[in-house]
């Protein structure tokens, strides 16, 4: 089959025929892509940024957003049957350990990340395991879907946090229209009636925000916590969802915060640095944010389904892989790159 | 009636004759004082760390850990009567904001400090209300318990976070086992079964936490981390109660953390310096901590009424407020100074 | 001023001139009332269902669902100004047991409740306390909103507990798509994305229903159960909202639920009846539903200023009272009938 | 090997000789039994009452609460090694649906219950999974903890539950001191600050609740409801376990109950069988139990690890299997009957 494969460290991908992978054991499937979404992580394996944290070998298989028909199973699969659709959670876990047992598998003390750490989905075939394939709606199709594994999947996984702890009057404020805050907003829209407010730099950005479900639109400017601040009387937001993390936005977030306010770290670059007495005197939370769970996912397909989360992709043919990253890398790309072998 | 006033920064408390305070609104309430904490931030006080906050106008008397009886009460008042035994809450609060409405009273939008920002205990009779007093069982003395009414209900409200966070087999570490943690260590062994770790750079202090609930003690002479991840076969720890907040042990106390754990920041005194791309791979939270809501001094009081909580006090006459001053500058106070009217 | 009152049991309401309401205490509030909504509860006080309940002394005036201005406000108020437009919660709760103390005011210990155990809101004005009164958004008009006061605010609360503990792609079925349950399906539309479905047993319910937000309808024509089991793949739905709670609706409901699901009692009338065993086989619960807190009554205040949640009403003058209450009595009354004054 | 096998309904178990169970699936796990506990279901299998329910061809071996070492296992195995030491979770689950995925295991879609369903634990060797296997610590021993896997994760399921709905202050009554009460009471001091009240016909049983950790005793004398209000000041308790639920202990324990509180259901019998008004009117709720999910066994485990669990029991050789079941039967054992093979 068709691969495209990492050969070297700040070399190019190689388009390559390798052999189809096999069912070897009980909880194995073999998914045929129908979509692999083009990550800004893909141009980070490339520099090296992964090399020493995995230690994978070359050459391998890149590609960790994926989605497309079920090929073959193995003997224990009961979850799925061949031909289903599916999307793909981007990590292989174990259901062994307590992370897996509480569905916290995303802690998985045993987990693998298919193109990252072993073959990914840049190619006809990928073999993951039942514990990662989620079945989609007839009304989807997986190149539609398969950047939601990944990305998508992370800013629900944030956001169902916020509309789990916020209540109706509550403003949550998010940092960054960009790919996940995107995906971000449509989630709040769908499971929290908070007040919305989104703050980017981009006024491109803040039209399509108001578009798709933001309550107000705030560009950084310069002012943007001032604003905040005055939008909520004084007193700040309930929550801040970060999705950029560098340039000043964790700084800027947290004095956007009310009291006992939560700050939801997402994008990451620079460090969170504050003073201890200001968390406490505040009584401030920051939360952590990974990507969600294989529940989290089963949960965004709903959303998937019943329309209340889209996302605009432009499609490459697998072939077509370099013009993609390329694109990518220049900032050509409307919505997210999908590969469809 | 005496009182020990703030007579100007940089300048010792005086002993004086004031007017009894006297009911005047619905709920007030006035307090024949019992016992008051003599705390660090009345150290803190005195050397004008407090002053450009509150601009409190001098003199006015200091003593915000309070306990004693009932005196007198306004025409609204229902939950005490005049001669009950009462701890005071530390905060004098609206009742009416969003916050107060849901039992969040500590982040009152307008809220009162008495002995910081007005009259507090250091005197024969406080002024405070019918939404701060909390009445104590009749086993229990006012000087006994008034320390309680600050540091201890920090503590408790900290620590009773981590016990709904954590379950038994859990790992909890307590950075610090002075004045706060000695009654951490008391109340997570009241209310959890989690392991306690209690991490000290004092051995006599690692000796009292074994004493009074510690399941291991952990001697912080550099080679704290590293044995904390030993004792929790290098996954780190559910929970880290850090009391100390300063001297480094921000960072040491994030590198004992396992995935997904929770970081409590009590203490205070150095800056989280931490980078977003170690919070989100991880998915930590740090989770800031004040001083604990009327309900829960309601709790601690229902601990120390069963015997669960105790603290060692050593009483001083209010006359000699400036000896026991002086005692905890020196470091020459056995568990809390007590003044005592 | 104008009152509407009781006078006796099984004879009729009375219009009547009164003294209107001063203030006595420091935190009344006296309200000009814009609209006081008819609720069935006011044809069973007439019916004495109440009578000894309260053991209220007649005569005294009607009336528990009321919004309006602030007309007069006692010293110690501070969270509404005269001429705020508010809508008022129906208990007076004291703020200083436990339970108001936690945010659950409804089960204040000293609680009164205008319009059943004293003066109530068919009225040119109401006296009420600052801990009743929620501002409303300069969008809204008292009278459109008063019936959210009572009837509203209970299916706001049992509709939250839901969004709590449901996800994207679970399941709510609500039975009775009547007064309550019309609030009920547009709170759930609001703030959750469970798909929600709607039982009653009138088309025409059930098509409104569908308008205002159901994703799917049931007509309660028998096979009910068997048609939602069906909707749900066999094993039933996660939540159950019963707005009826009689003519055999708990035990259908208890039939519709999965292993695990949550059944939501709001109506009343019939017994819950069930085998134990087959509660811990199954492992369900049931949840008792009274009305919502204060700060609910606020967060659906939110609800209707951003559109989300509107009511049908037909206004009556006050002094059509009579004709107000026959028509409700006689099932002619569009939506919920409101007493302007 | 050696099986005590279920060969026709109202007829002895029978001992026989039969093949160990063999490795087949990648997640199979055999344990060499150390310890099957006796447990009344084997009586009622016997009698026929799970005959319809589950359909199980005879003849299959019975006991469903086991514990030992680690025989075997299959190749997809990497929480347990030959060898260790563990006590096996009551069912066997698939690891793929959506409540396995949730950590809820016990209402997986897939499962099989051995003893129950398929082949149990009176024997040499039992056949189990992956999934349902716990380490426990070397100061344990199998036949000592064997009872645990059932009868006490059941009260530690319902038990944990309590400690995470109360507080310090609170008040939680146990109806029931017989086995599962006993491990209950247990658990309760070890994670939970509430008082707790012990409710038994039996004076016996309540003089051995008192010393194993109730704070109260009440003998159900036909006073015990009013005994409970008379100690909680008339409001009633926020929670009550009911271990019984039968004889009337479903009305008596809910009439217990403060407003808000909740009533968690373990023991089973008679009906619940309360009116609506009743269950809205003081917004009480009803909380189902089952057995506990795999992660809980492993918290009981720690509880009992740490010695805060312990279990009388008395051990039978396998051969004496009928002794044992007998004196089961007639009230003659002591804590808990334990075969040893």
């Amino acid at each position: 089959m068709k691969a495209v494969q990492v050969v070297g460290y700040h070399t190019k991908l190689q388009l390559t025929e390798i052999p189809e992978p096999g069912i070897s054991g009980p909880l194995d499937v073999i998914i045929r892509i129908g979509g692999a979404g083009v990550c800004r992580t893909d141009l980070h394996v490339l520099e090296g940024q992964w090399e020493a944290k995995t230690g994978v070998g070359l050459p391998y298989t890149i590609g960790h957003e994926n989605a497309g028909w079920v090929h073959a199973i193995g003997a224990a699969v009961t979850n799925v049957a061949v031909g289903d659709k599916v999307i793909v959670h981007p990590l292989i876990t174990c259901g062994l350990c307590r992370a897996c047992r509480f569905g916290d598998d995303v802690h998985c003390e045993n987990s693998r990340f298919p193109g990252i750490d072993t073959d990914g989905g840049y190619a006809d075939y990928l073999l993951t395991s039942a514990r990662s394939v989620v079945k989609i709606d007839d009304s989807l199709e997986p190149a539609d879907v398969a950047a939601l594994a990944d990305a998508g999947l992370t800013a629900y996984h944030a956001v169902a946090k916020v509309a789990r702890a916020t209540r109706p009057g509550d403003v949550c404020v998010m940092i960054g229209a960009g790919g996940l805050g995107h995906i971000g907003i449509q989630v709040m829209k769908a499971i929290s009636a908070a007040t919305l407010v989104v703050v980017d730099r981009n006024q491109a950005a803040l039209d399509l925000a108001q578009e798709i479900g933001a309550d107000v639109t705030v560009l950084a400017d310069g002012d943007q916590v001032a604003k905040v601040l005055e939008l909520t009387g004084g007193h700040g937001a309930e929550a801040v969802v970060d999705f950029v993390g560098e340039n000043g936005t964790t700084a800027q977030g947290v004095a956007m915060l009310r009291r006992a306010g939560n700050y939801y770290v997402v994008g990451y670059g620079e460090n969170i640095d504050v003073p201890t007495i200001d968390v406490i005197s505040t009584e401030i939370n920051f939360i952590g944010n990974l990507v969600g769970s294989y529940n989290d996912l089963q949960e965004l397909m709903a959303l998937a389904a019943d329309g209340s989360v889209t996302l605009h992709t432009t499609k490459y043919d697998l072939e077509d892989f370099q013009r993609a990253l390329d694109d990518l890398d220049n900032g050509l790309v409307r919505g997210r790159a999908i590969l469809v072998p």
